[in-house]
C-alpha cells in the first residue's frame, strides 16, 4: 500500500483551475448545503427539477447529480430524462441513492435509474450500495445499518462487492462511512479521513456526492482518482471542523458551517498534508 | 408549584439512551434545521413525503411528525396515509398546524387531519391552538397573534382551554410562545425558558415539534413529561444561544447555529441546572 | 453625482417601524435563508405556495415575492394567482426571474408572469434583467455571464437598458452584481456596497428580493429609494461579514451565517457610515 497524495494534489488543482456547472435533481433537506458546498470549492450549482426544462439545464452544464432523498413521482421522471440526455452528451452523471432498501419506491426508483441511466458513480453508505448490489438489503432509514458497517473484518469482501458492482454497472463505487472504499473494477481505494460526529449532522453525504460530479467533470480521464479525491476532501475538512469544534467548545450547528468553510479554504497543501488515501491494487 | 426538575433529566437521560427515528413530512423552510436538531439530540430524522412510500418508511420509524408549514394536496394526503399507519402501530404522532387559521387550506386541513388521525401531542403558537380549538381563530400568518398571547392574566383561562382540548383530542397540547404551557386532560406545566430573540428566527417550533416527536417515542408512558422535557430543552437551549450571541456581538444568524449547538452538547446536567418547570395541578 | 444617505437612513428606520408579512413563492434552496433574513430585518415571512391558499395568505400580508429559482408547472401557476390578487389588493409585488434565460421554461415563465402580473421591482443578475428586456439572452445558469458583466464601461449603455425597461414595465429595474444599479423610468442610483466574496454563496440575491419587498411595502411611495436601501444594506452586510471572515480566518459556511448576523443588528447609523449610493440623474 503505497501513499498517493502527489496525484491527488493535481486532481485538487485541476478541478479549481476548471469550474464546473453542476445541475443537481436532489432532496430539499441538504440542497442548500449541496449548493453552498459546490460554490465553496469553487463550482457552480443549479437546481432544476421540472420535466419541462431538466434536459435543457443539463444540456448547459458539465455534470449532473442525482439525488432520490425526497423523491417523488413528478421528480423520479425528470431524473430519468435528465439522465438520459446527460448520458447523451458524454457529461457524468453520480447517482446518489439515498435510503435504498428504505421503501418499495425507493429500491425500485434506484433499480430503474440503474437500467435507464448510465451512472459514472454510485456513492452511498454501505447498507445503499448492497441494496444497489443485490436489489435487497438491511436499510433502516437513512443511515447505514450498524450490521453492515464496513470493518477491518468486512473490508476485503466489501472490496470485492465493490469491484463486482463497478464491473456490471461500468460506474466508480463510492461507499463512505467510518473507512470509505472508492472502486472500479480494477481497483480500489480506501479513505481513512473523516470524523464520527459528521454522522451527527445531515448532508455531508449528499455535499459530497455533488462534490464528486464537480470533481469527475473536471477530470473526466480519472473518474476514479476523482472520486476518491472528493471523498478525501470531504473527510478533510470534517478532520479539520471537529477539531475546530472541540477547541472552541462549540457543537453540531458549527460543525455543518465549518465543513463548508474549511472547504472553501482547502488548497493543495491541505490534500497533500491530511490526505490518508492508500491504493488496494 | 413544585419544582420537578430532577424527573425530566431522568426523561432527557432516557431519551439520549434510547436513539430514535423519527418520520418527518414537513415543511421545506426549515426541514434542514429538523433534520439536524433530531441528529444533534441523538435522534435520527427521515423525511419521505410520497403517497406511495410513507407507510413503509413510517413502519420502520418510531415516530411521525406532520408539520402543515407548506402543505400542498399532494402531501396532505401523504400526512393522512402516513398518520393512519403509524396509528396502527401505536407510534406518536405530532401534529404542528403551522399557520391554522392564516388559511382556509391550513384550517381545513388541520381540521381534518384531526379526524382522520389520532395525536399523541400537538404543539404550535397561541393562535394555531386557538384554531384546532375553535375550528376560527385570528391567527395573521404564522407567527402568534398579539391579541392572542399567553399573559399572566389568560394564564388561567388558556390551562383550561388546552386541558379541554386535551381531553376532547387525547392528545398532548403544547402552546408555545413566551411562556409555554404543556397539558393533558388532568395537569398542566409551565415552562419558563426561552428568550424572546427566538422569535428572530424561523424554525424553532418545527424543530420543537420534530424533537417531541422524538422524546414521547423514547418515553411513551409519559407523553406529558417527555413533551415538557422537549420544551425545557429547546427553551434552554434558546436561553444560553442568546447569551452567547449577547457575549461575542453576534446576530440571529449564529443564534441558529449556536441552539443547535447547545442542543447537542445539552446533558441531564444542563436540564438540572436550567429547567424552569412547574406543575399546576 | 451627490451622497444621499440621510434619505436612505430615513427609509431604513421607517422600515424598521413598520414590521411587513411577506409572501414568499420562492425556490427550496435558498427558503430558508430568505425566511431568516426577512426576520432579521425587523419583517417575518410566510411562505405559501398551493394554489388553493395563495390568494388567501397574500390578502393577510402586505407584500409578495415571486422567485422562480426551482419553478414548477404547479407553483406557476400559485404565482399567477398571488400575484393578481396583491395587483388587486395594491401590494407591492417583487419579480426575480432566478435563471431566466437559462431555459425555455424559465423564459417564457418570466415573460408569462410579466405579461400577467404588474411588478413594483424586478431584481437579478445583469444576464437575466436583459432576458427579461430582450426575451433572449446569454444565461448560462442561475450566475451572471462574464459577457454581460456591468463595467465602468458597459455602465451607461446599462442604466439606458434599466431605464427603458421600467418605463416599459412600471417596475423599479434592481440589477445587481458587482456595481448594483437600481433605476425606475426617470434616475437611476448606482450602489457599490457589497464584496466579490458574496458570490462564493447561494442566496445574497434571493434574500436581497425578500428584503427589497419588505422595504418597498414600509415605503410605497419611494419604491425606487426603498429597493436601494434594500441592496446597500445587502451590500454592507456582505462587506462587514466579509470583513470578519477574514479577520477570522473563516469560510463561505461563516460568511452566510455572519451575513443575516449583520443584517440583524444593523441600524440607521450602519446605513449613514457605510452606503455607497450615488444618484445618476
Amino acid at each position: 500500500m503505497i501513499r498517493l497524495n502527489e496525484n491527488f494534489v493535481n486532481i485538487f488543482e485541476n478541478t479549481q483551475r476548471k469550474p464546473q456547472l453542476v445541475h443537481n435533481i436532489t432532496n430539499y433537506v441538504t440542497v442548500n448545503d449541496c449548493a453552498n458546498i459546490l460554490l465553496a470549492m469553487g463550482a457552480s450549482p443549479i437546481m432544476a427539477d421540472d420535466i419541462k426544462e431538466v434536459e435543457e439545464i443539463t444540456t448547459i452544464c458539465s455534470a449532473l447529480v442525482l439525488n432520490i432523498g425526497t423523491l417523488n413521482s413528478r421528480t423520479v421522471e425528470s431524473m430519468i430524462a435528465a439522465g438520459k440526455k446527460a448520458n447523451e452528451l458524454g457529461h457524468p452523471v453520480v447517482l446518489d441513492p439515498v435510503g435504498a432498501g428504505a421503501s418499495k419506491l425507493r429500491t425500485e426508483t434506484t433499480h430503474r435509474l440503474l437500467k435507464e441511466v448510465k451512472f459514472s458513480v454510485i456513492r452511498g453508505n454501505i447498507s445503499e450500495i448492497k441494496t444497489v448490489y443485490a436489489g435487497a438489503g438491511t436499510t433502516k432509514g437513512v443511515d447505514a445499518d450498524v450490521k453492515d458497517a464496513v470493518t477491518a473484518e468486512t473490508l476485503d469482501a466489501t472490496i470485492a462487492l465493490a469491484k463486482e458492482l463497478a464491473e456490471r454497472t461500468g460506474a466508480v463505487i463510492a461507499i463512505t462511512g467510518a473507512i470509505d472504499l472508492i472502486a472500479d473494477a480494477k481497483k480500489a481505494y480506501v479513505v481513512k479521513n473523516g470524523h464520527c460526529d459528521m454522522s451527527k449532522i445531515t448532508g455531508t453525504g449528499c455535499m459530497l456526492s455533488a462534490m464528486t460530479a464537480a470533481y469527475v467533470a473536471a477530470n473526466p480521464e480519472k473518474a476514479l482518482e476523482a472520486a476518491v479525491c472528493a471523498v478525501a476532501s470531504m473527510g478533510i475538512a470534517g478532520e479539520l471542523a471537529s477539531r475546530q469544534v472541540t477547541n472552541n467548545q462549540l457543537g453540531t450547528g458549527s460543525l455543518r458551517t465549518l465543513i463548508i468553510d474549511n472547504i472553501s479554504t482547502m488548497t493543495g497543501n491541505t490534500i497533500e498534508t491530511y490526505a490518508k488515501i492508500t491504493l488496494i491494487p
